[in-house]
């Protein structure tokens, strides 16, 4: 027998979105967190047939007054008692703000108890350089992440957040110090930086790792500097939607085991922020962060190669009479379903990750110059 | 190393409620299925802060037109590769058409492989002697389950599906005998018969069983007879809400990996009917019965293990200031919550059952005259 994987008992609130087929939002972090024992309340702010990635899709979005109705059904019935909220992709400003009262609120009911409510939140508005969101989504959020736990951001939210635009490894750490003096977040990871497509740093650190995604976290001393880390992993050729979804909840999971796992003094203290003596690749965040990369790693390799198979059992598939700009469609529909992550079979890697990454600290002064 | 736990691969399209927090409907259903390795897909016909048994409520309910559009959508990208569809809860007439008219497109795809998609419909109208739907549901549903392959009416909806009253064993072979016929449906079973508590069967039947549930079944024969079979289970004294979700759930994820146990012959044949050689206990509709009661039995008595516990630990929580009727609700929405199901920290029961029940072919006339 090989120990329990699964993870102290976990009550979460789960505020994302809803796909009929396929895996992302809540469909995605539902699943992860159960199967490593989490006790999982969605509740969805959209209802959509599937993905935006497939560009077409059918389905209605929760309006600010319904999440706050859902939300006032629990109360009313006592059914609060959650240890962690995940919060993610919300349709608009004004439901962004509803979702923002909610984590206040649970925050408020928990404050007599330190450390008995966190609240990880994923800004999420855009990525690889634009919003997909409406501007006044950004505002919204400006204001909601100055109450939250953890935020994980990818490389373009922080961005936003920051005001930085991130072109080198210096600019990257600025702007997480940024981020924590600015939001009073005590916790946040960037989520897939490509160092190798920072302009600057082209020489060094992209020969070494052409093909490596960064995922650089910090969680703040008691004097609001940061504690960074650094873990790097070989980067997948293909797309995939939903990974940052898998990011979120996985890190809900595994970071609840790590303070525990710290022992009970971390798990009563205000946000899990540890002391000032524990160094920056020994945190909880740090370690939370190598499993969910191991076990991202190996579900996404898993997908590429049922991904690989599918597209060649249904090549030929697309009727070649029609004309190219639908057969393109129709292609581009193919490659999206034959992409969808291979979640429901591949559990045993959520909960017994395989490979291992190497977490270090990360100081940008030891950097050669044109490197920071 | 035991050996794999999950079914053959199978997709599944899920249709019926959501709730934010506890266990029914799609909620439930879908981490059953996810958990025996079943690809779910679930279109939540509402969306609500959680069950009906609090006896209040916040939410959603979706209109016929808005799960039309999400079929439509799933249509549109090629999403429809579906091996299974369970519907369950649907709020309204239209909308339980909508879901009909879902089910035979499904069935029209399929048609040039016989077998390749099977559907189970819970005909979800009410319990106990009296309907929670509008009246105008039945024969909603009436007409739609002409075209289902498996149905899993409780015992009053067996009744209102049949016209008969079922007083007796042998009006309840009767009852099924009539749902076959008049609506051509292949297999039936028919969930938590009180035998004990059916008037004329106070005798043997009572003594024998005092708190016993039966769960009857039936697959019909090339001339439309049936082939009853019988599981006993001891009853547990505790009311769970969910019961009938996990129910059907577990028999979709079963029956599929029973009708794959029996051969490639039986599962490419339409509505997966056994031969008429097959005796009634050997049908890959018993053994599926069988094999989901003692998942359902161990996941409940661990479920009663931790309600009792949580009331134990929550008693004396509601103010004794509260006048009589406030208190009354106070305490029912504590006994609620405690009862819900425990499913999350319990899969392994799901997946590798503990306990054996024995089914049996059932014959009325071998009972006693008075019983039949």
């Amino acid at each position: 027998m090989s120990a329990d994987p699964l993870v102290p008992e976990t009550r979460v609130l789960a505020v994302a979105s809803h796909v009929v087929y396929g895996y992302v939002g809540n469909k995605m972090a539902t699943l992860v967190m159960q199967s490593l024992g989490c006790d999982v309340s969605p509740l969805n702010t959209v209802h959509f047939s599937n993905h935006a990635g497939y560009r077409q899709l059918k389905g209605t979005r929760a309006t600010a007054d319904e999440i706050t109705a859902l939300y006032e059904g629990l109360c009313q019935s006592h059914l609060t008692d959650f240890d962690v909220m995940l919060s993610g992709y919300t349709p608009s400003a004004a439901a962004v703000e509803a979702v923002g009262a909610i984590g206040q609120d649970l925050q408020r009911k928990a404050e007599k108890n330190p450390g008995s409510f966190f609240w990880v939140l994923d800004p999420v508005m855009g990525d690889l350089g634009r919003l997909y969101v409406n501007d006044d989504v950004v505002p919204a959020y400006k204001k909601t992440i100055k109450h939250a736990d953890l935020i994980l951001p990818n490389q373009f939210e922080a961005e936003v957040l920051s005001g930085i635009k991130i072109t080198s490894l210096s600019t990257l750490a600025e702007a997480i110090t940024v981020i924590h003096a600015t939001y009073n977040v005590p916790h946040v990871i960037i989520t897939s930086v490509q160092l190798s497509k920072l302009p600057e740093s082209s020489s060094a650190a992209a020969a070494q790792s052409p093909n490596n995604l960064t995922v650089i976290g910090s969680t703040t001393k008691s004097d609001g500097s940061p504690r960074l880390f650094r873990v790097d992993v070989p980067a997948l050729d293909c797309f995939f939607s939903g990974t940052g979804d898998m990011f979120a909840a996985l890190t809900v999971a595994r970071l609840r085991e790590a303070v525990f796992a710290a022992g009970p003094q971390l798990r009563t203290t205000k946000s899990w922020v540890s002391p000032d003596d524990v160094k920056a690749a020994d945190l909880p965040l740090a370690q939370t962060t190598v499993k969910v990369l191991a076990s991202m790693h190996s579900v996404l390799e898993k997908t590429m190669e049922a991904r690989n198979a599918e597209l060649v059992a249904t090549s030929g598939q697309v009727n070649e009479q029609l004309d190219a700009e639908e057969r393109q469609k129709q292609e581009h529909l193919r490659h999206t379903k034959a992409a969808e992550v291979r979640l429901v079979r591949n559990v045993q890697y959520l909960r017994n990750p395989v490979v291992e990454f190497k977490v270090q600290e990360w100081r940008t002064e030891d950097l050669p110059a044109q490197l920071r």
